[in-house]
Formats: C-alpha cells, sequence, structure tokens
C-alpha cells in the first residue's frame, strides 16, 4: 500500500494527471480549418438551433459524460473540497475511457449546497449526453439525483449508491447460487444506511429479496422507531417487515448475509459464529472493512468479498459504471431505472465462466463486461 | 461557401463532434488500476488537500483551460442558446489543442444572467487553469470578465474582445510600418462599440496610438454625448479628445486608419475616399465586412483587412488565443494584462519575413506563433 502511494504520486506528477483532450478531425490546413471553425461550423450551430437533439449527433453531447463531486465524501477521505477530490475524478474519466470508449470529463464544484449543485449541473447539461455524479455526501446526493433526474432529460447516476449497488447485487447473486439459497428466504443484514445502504436495500428488494434490515450506528432500524427521517424514515418502512429492535449484533443473529457499508471492524468472529450456517459476508468498508476476509472464513463464512483489489472478490464499481453509461447514451435512455440495473447485475453475474468461493464477480479486465451491461440498459 | 456548409455538417456528424478524451497514463492491468485509481490515487488527493498549488502538478488544472459561453452571441448568428453554440466552443478547443498543445473542454451554459454565470465559472473553477470566455453578448460580457479577474486565482479572458484587439495590433502594427507612419501621428476611428471595439480601443491606447475616435450606430462618441452609460461613458472619456460630433461619414473624413468591428456595408468608396491617402481599412464585420476588400482598394486603400478566411490578410484569433493560454499556463499567470497583449501583437507583427500590403501577418499554420505568443505572457 505505502509503495502504491509513492509511486502513484509520482505518476500524476509526471504527466500532470491523467486525461486530456485529443482532436477527433483533422486541422492541417485552411481547408480543414474552414469545417471545423468559421465559417463551416456556421451551418451546425443552425441545425442545432433549428433542432436541439441535433446536438447528440453533431456535437460531444451525443458521447459525453460529466463527473461531478462536491468533494464532500471522496474514496474514505471524507470531506476534502473540489480540488483534491479531482485527482479521483479524473481516473473515473480515464476508466470510463478506457473501460468502455465513453468521454467524460472531470467537474468539482466549489460549493456543498444542494441547491448551488442542483442549478450548476442544470447550467451545464447542454454538454452532457449523461451525468455521473461521485463521492458528494449522504443525505444530500439523494436530494441531488432525484431533482436532476426529475428536472433534465440526460440520465443521472450517483455512482457510489446505483453503481455499488449493482456490482453487490451481482455479487451476491452468484454467492447464493453457489451456496444454493433463494432469495425469498434468505435473510439480508446491510451494515450503513447512507448512500450506498440505501441504494443496496432498494436494489436487493427490486430484485426480489424478501428478507432485508438495516442497521445504523443506533442498531437497526424500523418502522417507528423515533430518531429516524428523510431517507431512513423511508428505509425503515420497506424493510425489517417484523419491526425487530436491537443492535447489530442482534441483527445478525441467524442471518444468511451481511453487507457492510459502514466502519471498519464492527463484526466480530463471534457474530459470523452466530450467523447462520456458512454465511455470506460482504465487508465493503474501505480501505478497512468491518471484519477482514480471512477472520471472517476462519469463522465459518462460505463466500467473503471486500471492496479492496488486494483480496480475492472485490465489490469494484469499475464492472458497470462503463457499461452502464455506455447503454445509457448508445440507446439514449432518459433514466436509468432499478430494473435495468438489476438486469446488468444479472448479465454481469453470468459472465463468471469458472464460479466459485473465490471468483464470484468477472474480472475487471474482461473484454466482455462492458458492452454485457451496456446491453442491459434500454 | 455553400460547399463548407454541407461538407462541416457531414464531418460533424461522422465524428460526432471534434475533440474526445484521451488517456495519458497506462491501464492495462490491476497494478496500473491500483495507481491511476483507488487505492494509490488517495494519496494524490491527501497531498492536494494539503496544498491546493499541488493541483496544478498532480491533475489536469495545470494545463486545461475552459472555453465558456452563454450562447448568446455566436458568431455573427446572435443569441442562439447553449447547445447551438456548442459547435463552434467544441471547435476552439480543439485549435488550442491542434496549435497550442493545451488541453481545453467546452462549457456552454444554459444561463444567461451575469451573477449565475459569474456564479457557476467561480464553482467550475477548480478544474480549470484558465477561462476562456466567448461569444457573450455585450455589455453583460464585461462585467463577467472583470469580476471573474478580480474574484478568482486563475487568468480569464473574454477572447472575442482580447483576442481580436491583440490581432488587431499586429495587423496596424505591420500596416503603420509599410505604410511609415507613426502611432504617435495616424488618427484611427473605430466602428463598433461593442466587446471587439472596445477592447480594441483600450488596446490601441495601450500601445501609445495617440487618435482614436469610436463610433457607435448613433455617430461619434463624445465626452457629454446624453445617450451614453456604462462602457460607452467611458470609452467616450478616453478617446475623441476634441469631442468631434457627427456620423461615421464626419469622423472618417481626413482619417488614416478604419476599424470596423460593426456591420457589413457601412463603408462607401466615397467615405474611403475622404480619408487620408493611402489609408489603412480593417473591414472585419463577419461574414460580410463594412466593405468589399477589393472595393476599398479601388477607392484607394493601401492595406486592407478583413475577417474572412477567403481574402487576404485575415484578422484571424487563432493567431492569438491558444499562445497566449499557452504562456499564461506555462508561466502561472494569474492575470493576462494589455501590456503583455502588446507584447504579444508586438511578436506576432515581428514573424511576418516578407511584409507586404498582402501579408501583414503570419500564416495560421506558421509553427512559431504559438511559441513567440506565449513567450509574451508573463
Amino acid at each position: 500500500m505505502s509503495d502504491y502511494k509513492q509511486e502513484s504520486l509520482e505518476l500524476h506528477r509526471q504527466h500532470q494527471g491523467k486525461i486530456g483532450t485529443a482532436i477527433s478531425v483533422p486541422i492541417n490546413d485552411k481547408h480543414d480549418l474552414s469545417l471545423a471553425y468559421t465559417p463551416g461550423v456556421a451551418a451546425v450551430c443552425l441545425a442545432i438551433a433549428a433542432d436541439k437533439s441535433e446536438a447528440r449527433n453533431l456535437s460531444i453531447k451525443g458521447r459525453t459524460i460529466a463527473v461531478i463531486s462536491d468533494g464532500s465524501a471522496v474514496l474514505g477521505l471524507g470531506n476534502i473540497g473540489p480540488e483534491a477530490a479531482l485527482p479521483v475524478m479524473e481516473g473515473k474519466c480515464a476508466l470510463f475511457k478506457s473501460f468502455a470508449g465513453v468521454d467524460a470529463f472531470p467537474i468539482c464544484l466549489d460549493t456543498q449546497d444542494p441547491e448551488e449543485i442542483i442549478k450548476t449541473i442544470k447550467y451545464l447539461a447542454p454538454v452532457f449526453g449523461g451525468i455521473n455524479l461521485e463521492d458528494i455526501a449522504a443525505p444530500r446526493c439523494f436530494e441531488i439525483e432525484r431533482r436532476l433526474q426529475a428536472e433534465l432529460d440526460i440520465p443521472v447516476m450517483h455512482d457510489d449508491q446505483h453503481g455499488t449497488a449493482t456490482v453487490v447485487l451481482a455479487a451476491l447473486i452468484n454467492a447464493l447460487k453457489l451456496r444454493e439459497s433463494s432469495k425469498d428466504e434468505v435473510k439480508v443484514v446491510v451494515s450503513g444506511a447512507g448512500a450506498a445502504g440505501n441504494a443496496i436495500v432498494r436494489l436487493l428488494l427490486g430484485y426480489g429479496v424478501k428478507h432485508v434490515s438495516v442497521c445504523d450506528r443506533q442498531g437497526l432500524l424500523y418502522a417507528g422507531r423515533p430518531d429516524l427521517s428523510g431517507e431512513k424514515f423511508e428505509l425503515a418502512s420497506i424493510t425489517n417487515l417484523s419491526k425487530q429492535q436491537g443492535s447489530l449484533v442482534d441483527a445478525l443473529v441467524g442471518a444468511d448475509v451481511f453487507i457492510g457499508v459502514s466502519s471498519a471492524g464492527l463484526v466480530t468472529t463471534e457474530m459470523v459464529k452466530n450467523m447462520a450456517e456458512r454465511p455470506i459476508i460482504f465487508a465493503l468498508a474501505n480501505p478497512n472493512p468491518e471484519i477482514m476476509p480471512d477472520e471472517a472464513e476462519a469463522a465459518g463464512a462460505y463466500v467473503v468479498a471486500s471492496g479492496r483489489s488486494d483480496f480475492k472478490n472485490q465489490i469494484n464499481n469499475v464492472l458497470i459504471f462503463p457499461g452502464v453509461f455506455r447503454g445509457a447514451l448508445d440507446n439514449r435512455v432518459r433514466l436509468i431505472t432499478d430494473e435495468m440495473l438489476v438486469k446488468a447485475a444479472e448479465a454481469l453475474a453470468g459472465l463468471v465462466d469458472d464460479l466459485s468461493v473465490d471468483k464470484i464477480l468477472p474480472d475487471a479486465f474482461d473484454k466482455r463486461v462492458a458492452n454485457t451491461v451496456a446491453n442491459a440498459i434500454k
């Protein structure tokens, strides 16, 4: 890990970042100039002025995504601000291009006011074919995404929510297959009711998982818990149908699946032992998981996944976001729905040829991934 | 011209615009991914969080310009809106890359409210090393540029003002040289008191031209003219020191130089004949100039320039803006001053080896141009 740090700093310094502009038409003489710029470009402007939808055909709008953050919840580093968030957004743009041929540009906003963020993104929308929201803190991320989806005519997706949820679902589909468990019967406990936790719960319910409970720092969410509001209030109304009260320790007793998007070390070997037999453990807190994979396995876990690239079964969003926006652009999708994401998760899960407890997801560099996901987004 | 239209439309449709994203670091395996993205990128984020100025060294901020328009005054097409303006901004970004290796990204804003434009650009500033304002209508362009220059720590330049003015000055320097006229003595009349006219006047005065008058549609600006306010009021106070009143016809009597950034056909052969001997005529209205070059010459004009690529002596901003921002980025210039632009104009004028009335500016594809201009911006 410490080697990566120095090496990554040097790489960024040497290249002054990771992406740049490429010209896709020749500009070698006056004739080229007359076509790409004045006077020829006037005809292109007028064609779009006459019919705005032509912007998708005649400009970068049809193939370009904005990766937008306010720097408020960057990786596990917290609220480090827009300048410091830029290397992550730029990296994401590089992955968009590399994994799915999607042109993407990073936008880091020097405001963390939800209304200002919404307004600014609406002002920027003419240039883009889609908006990937990134590393925006909960709960403002929910309102921002919901409002933009309602008010813009291009797809908007907060990847920390839905990208993560879709990879989790793909991994869970394969884990349940290995364990020969049914989505109707398994008892799933999600630890963390922030951006990722919220989306995971909703996508699992959309997929058809019947028994889902959620814990935050205060323990189980249940309808009627007096301190709940906003998203957590809604979550409590659609999960934990038996209205169980208690801590995460209580919640895990007899549970089949643990999905952690919370904090390091929250789960002990004792808690794993109290779960159902051969439990599934997705400990996704980064960089330090809720329980280390080897400890979980020693305590009886059957399938273990984490968010880290140095362990097996990494829940890696790069399996989803490039393909999702590739599909959204190609198919001119206005709204990316949970139904599409369930199909994307199923398709992604289906790509694992040599399924085993050590391999429940395709390799990130598997060339089939982006197209397979893209085909589900329509 | 009509051929350009069809050919340009086809080019734009075929390539879906003119620029794209390029990746400047390898992303071929898990190790690459760990450096460009998580976990390695966290070290880069923290380095910038500790010292914001590191963003210029470690991200695209140090080499990327935003080309920003509100679509309110696009080419000669007027207020065609942000979507229709995109092909021009994209083209400009292609020229930035092609002529000076500057990475540039187009931003077309879906608002024409000056305060909203200012605020939005300030929100976007973390990502960029400079702001090229483009095709924003007067008078709001003045306030927007002035405020952003005062409130941002990166250079901001409205190219329709200062790019145009700098090329005009370079052309005038060479025209005066050919005519063996002194900047102290020539009488210059500028037709048009909008974005370009304003900046041309100020740059000519900064260069040391003594006698400059400006006409708008109502005739000569003079201190005390009752209808003047804002920029025109200021222009009247620094030009036309003899407080001459009258029309453009009156203003041109005995004038040495006409610079038109106004409307087609405003100047007749008769008016040219009433100017001083061997007058200099820059008729820059686009696409149809204040007087056609051949008519001006027939009436006795000595040096003639226009804004069109199909006539000699084109006043073409591409001679200036790529180099100006190249220099501003390389030399970490916070404010692009008129003093720098005068030096850039002088350097640009000095590049014409075979100076003649038919060639007062370097060729746009002369490889020396961008670096020569860049060296003046420091």
